[in-house]
């Protein structure tokens, strides 16, 4: 067996879908978290001088949609068959899109800025991505399972994954949109209910 | 034989690296060019209001991302086995991060701020990325093969297609820092030396 290590910061960022991923697929893993002194150090010794990494035995992995679809790939979460592997690619390629605009107003440092770029986020972004995750859904076994093919893939476990994270910096009220489907509350549930993953979401490190 | 049809604007774009890859699978495809007036009228059909989009005889898919990793699991442009995979993955996430840096001046409209970023990225951003792609070529048969495993994938061809399309808009002295060096321009040339991208190169539409 592998030995794995995810090294981050110390929150779920970019790190989180691959430890979802080494959850789900059974592979313990070591879950490194810096401090950015401790990252200062060791910047100049990783591949691209960033972070997430994993680590598979000696091997570095670096880019955190490489990182999980290597997992995904190694333990059947990527779908059967090239157009299940497709559609997997799209939602996480879909995800990219959503968090690109929903970090926008992270880095906002103008206060009405900000303020006009969160009031943005909630009325357009979040239910224009709402909708297209509701359709990708419902598209598949009218709803009632996961977004693609008959079992979980990395597919769910990064649409749960961003929707976990933005309710943990807004509440739950924030994602109305989202928490007042029906369908997409069910799916949600139903990553959460996988005993792996539910075992995480206790263990995992506060925030 | 599937149909392939390709949908985008009249411009290389994030359409190129899937008519790329579909020319050296060998498979003839449909190079649809919208006007903004055309799009206009289709924009509502299609699965995420943007382009572009694939279609296989009657399937959609859309993402960049996804549509070319389609291609390339179906023609053997991914490399062989989960770790050449995987090292393709890397470069096409890496690209992704260079083209977020260099579209950002793209959409400046600030003349001063452009200026700026236009600096910033021939300074910064260009000689970072050349300097990653250079240890990652290196890194693979002395740099004297293609970027990942002993043939061509998607890695190469993006690569080729980011820095032709800087070429095109900045002319090759604009891209020094790759132009001058000679394990990178010798890549390149094996690209456009692939008797079915020569003859793209040769046909495509001019911008």
């Amino acid at each position: 067996m592998p030995k794995y290590k995810v090294t981050y910061f110390e929150s779920a960022g970019r790190a989180e879908l691959t430890r979802l991923a080494l959850c789900v697929a059974k592979q313990p893993f070591e879950d490194v978290r810096l401090k950015p002194e401790e990252w200062a150090l060791q910047k100049e010794s990783t591949p691209q001088g960033m972070l997430p990494i994993l680590e598979v035995d000696e091997h570095i992995i670096c880019q955190s949609g490489a990182m999980v679809r290597y997992i995904a790939r190694e333990y059947g979460l990527y779908g059967n068959g090239n157009t299940e592997n497709t559609e997997v690619d799209v939602i996480l390629e879909t995800t990219e899109d959503f968090v690109k605009d929903l970090i926008k107003f992270f880095y906002e440092k103008d206060p009405d800025k900000k303020t006009e770029a969160i009031k943005n986020f909630f009325d357009t972004t979040l239910p224009k991505f709402v909708a297209i995750y509701y359709e990708i859904l419902c598209n598949n076994n009218g709803g009632n399972g996961w977004m693609v093919g008959s079992t979980v893939t990395i597919a769910d476990l990064y649409v749960f994954s961003i929707f976990d994270g933005i309710k943990s910096f807004y509440g739950d009220d924030a994602v109305k949109a989202y928490t007042g489907n029906e369908k997409l509350e069910a799916h949600c549930k139903r990553v959460t209910e996988i005993p792996e993953i539910k075992n995480w979401l206790q263990r995992r490190p506060k925030e």
